[in-house]
């Protein structure tokens, strides 16, 4: 019932179909960042703010080395102000010499980078609400207060050799003169990156194209972008964010973060392997998702959703009968991913009643049995009515299958 | 530890904060649908297709009367054709003299369409695939023998005084001149809609948005799209799609369907309901979504994901200090939909290391003890200690205050 390609690739449409016009099937955008984009991880960080997680430092250093085989560019750690042990774990995981950048994310005042710089990171994130919501209801701090804090916190990490990023929080809800003033400035005093952060998940991909677009325009430094996953938008809103210019995508193992968390790395993969195939397959290690999902899983006590992108159940399952007839003459006309790339297998459900002819008599074919088409639309029909009768398993299918091929061979010996 | 609105709405930020300039916050594109978008709710045709779905006649009863009780214009249901029950079933809601109307889908040929008029259906929906792979692995058929036959059909179907939809399937794959030119002609023919389908799940926002903003120049009639999750991106391609001129959406509840399935009306109506509140709040019953979607994850044999939107075990839990101290003065800081809408409540957590001191003031008050400011961050520091040894659960947190309290009060009579 198993099949997949040899070479591991599914045919690409661009590939396949030069002379057809689909729009976007060959054009891409000259400030498109899709063929270069780098992952910042926050299964460290934002996956803690997840309400089932606790991680021990054991679990900690299992999943940064995960990522970091997996081939994540950078991994960011809950801040070293935290409590005694993420201080203590910030440092551990600093010292293991994994491939991965290590960040850790602060709130942008000079005792947090401090404490930060001390434990040997490659990078401090700050961070600080810029909305009109958060200055009011969080912080009380004014636009200029913001900025001026920025800069020296931002001249002091760099003073010490560290890489810094400075991040608005709830971006798409901070005025937009504000923030641009606040990035221009903050570009100017030398900082490596800015971010943005949709921190409610209320954003839509027409509202990211535009804000980053716009904000790629202003500064020069890389730009980050952070998408919670409150209405569904997380994935596509990273790589609208991608398109129009941003560097790098936050993600979380399963998207665990905060609420219902932020951009799965799992579906970002998904996504960016159909966009961007082979930066994205040349770059990161996807075999090795679905033990990095299962492990996480598994530390925060929760099951992988079943329809998660790739590695859900059922993600490479076809049922219907017109879809198992197409996939089994060219897995591409249902497939837009190719499981074997993600070490996967498809598997062709023939056990209800909206099953084919077509997908039977492949099924036929592997029981190593002779029949003709018209014989196997016949069996295809009593499957079906049993199938109306009662859920079936892939035995009770075949014990359909192999009792009319007996059947026929008795009517053939007493002819 | 919970809370809600009184009045069940969260701020907007739009009517509170005029002076600021959001992008998008109060531009309206003049072609957009999301003020009027009617939902095809399709769990019983492309639910059926999902890998776990046996839905018994009783099953497919309850889940038509639940959805058109919520409000979904439209129920679509598994074609007549594909097996006896089916066809029974089909006729069987069709009488049930539901609110929403009934729709079947089947195959662009006449005999199907018979059989589903046959049925009572207030509607019914073509579907071939236009794109070349379906055209050469699955039906084999030209474009000029496609639009044939559909002109055919559509004209039957409406002699019939049936309503009737047309669409291409894998049509971010088809040829854009040859679709465009098929639909002008199905519009012509008086179809009620045509139907973009992105069967794979393929398609990004920016795609989407194209194609639908070019066929609303195209064609009269309505449009109803259809998206895949394959890559995340479901829920997001058809909010873009509304926003590009589309009139109706197809969902599923919790997303069934083949593969990983497709744009979960959960989703869809915490996307929405953050678009489009009045509308979305005054036409579904969104204090009902938890219920059907309970019954259907039921019936199918799955858990709801941990990460759902709106209904995921977290999706309105605040566990960062930061966070916690926001909310608490104002839900709409970290919230882009009030829990209340959906009959639902918030939930701040105070049991991990990264607690900080205003969520443990709140809970120290709703213990009704009496701590000053510094005595409320000494016991945070308490728990955050023993945070990191373990997880702990609110008794855990609530004995941690009560002791540190009890202590207090030993040192105050001693005294």
């Amino acid at each position: 019932m198993c099949g997949t390609d040899e070479n591991g690739t599914a045919p690409q449409p661009a590939q396949n179909q030069k002379s057809a016009s689909w729009p976007y099937s060959q054009v891409q955008d000259y400030i498109s960042q899709v063929n270069s984009y780098k992952i910042i991880e926050s299964t460290l960080r934002e996956g803690e703010q997840f309400a089932n997680a606790f991680f021990t430092t054991e679990n900690k250093i299992k999943i940064a080395t995960m990522l970091s085989d997996f081939g994540v560019d950078y991994i960011e750690l809950t801040s070293p102000v935290s409590s005694p042990q993420s201080y203590e774990d910030c440092k551990t995981i600093c010292s293991l010499g994994l491939k991965s950048k290590i960040l850790t994310h602060v709130r942008c005042n000079m005792e947090d980078a401090k404490k930060a710089v001390e434990c040997g990171v490659d990078g401090v994130d700050l961070v600080i609400g810029t909305s009109s919501f958060l200055r009011e209801y969080s912080h009380g701090k004014s636009m200029e207060l913001i900025q001026k804090t920025a800069i020296e916190v931002i001249e002091y990490v760099k003073s010490q050799g560290v890489e810094v990023r400075f991040s608005s929080e709830d971006s798409f809800r901070s005025d937009l003169v504000d923030i641009l003033t606040l990035y221009k400035a903050v570009d100017k005093a030398g900082v490596n990156r800015v971010g943005v952060a949709d921190t409610v998940g209320g954003a839509t991909p027409r509202m990211v194209y535009d804000l980053v677009r716009t904000l790629r325009g202003v500064v020069g430094c890389d730009i980050e972008t952070h998408f919670h996953d409150d209405t569904g938008c997380a994935v596509a809103n990273a790589l609208t964010a991608l398109e129009g210019g941003a560097t790098h995508v936050d993600t979380s193992v399963l998207g665990i973060g905060e609420r219902n968390g932020i951009t799965p790395l799992g579906a970002l993969m998904a996504r960016m392997v159909v966009t961007s195939p082979e930066y994205t397959k040349s770059k990161y290690k996807l075999s090795q998702l679905k033990a990095i999902e299962e492990y996480v899983s598994s530390v925060v006590q929760v099951n992988i959703p079943f329809n998660n992108p790739v590695t859900g159940f059922c993600a490479f399952t076809h049922k219907a009968g017109i879809h198992a007839k197409a996939i089994l003459a060219n897995p591409s006309t249902y497939e837009i991913i190719d499981p074997a790339v993600f070490g996967l297998t498809r598997y062709i459900s023939i056990t209800s009643r909206i099953t084919g002819w077509n997908a039977v008599k492949s099924r036929v074919q592997q029981l190593g049995l002779d029949l003709t088409d018209d014989q196997v639309k016949e069996v295809t029909a009593k499957i079906k009515q049993m199938a109306d009768i009662r859920p079936l398993a892939i035995d009770d299918t075949d014990s359909i299958i192999h009792s009319y091929h007996l059947g026929l061979q008795a009517q053939a010996s007493s002819a």
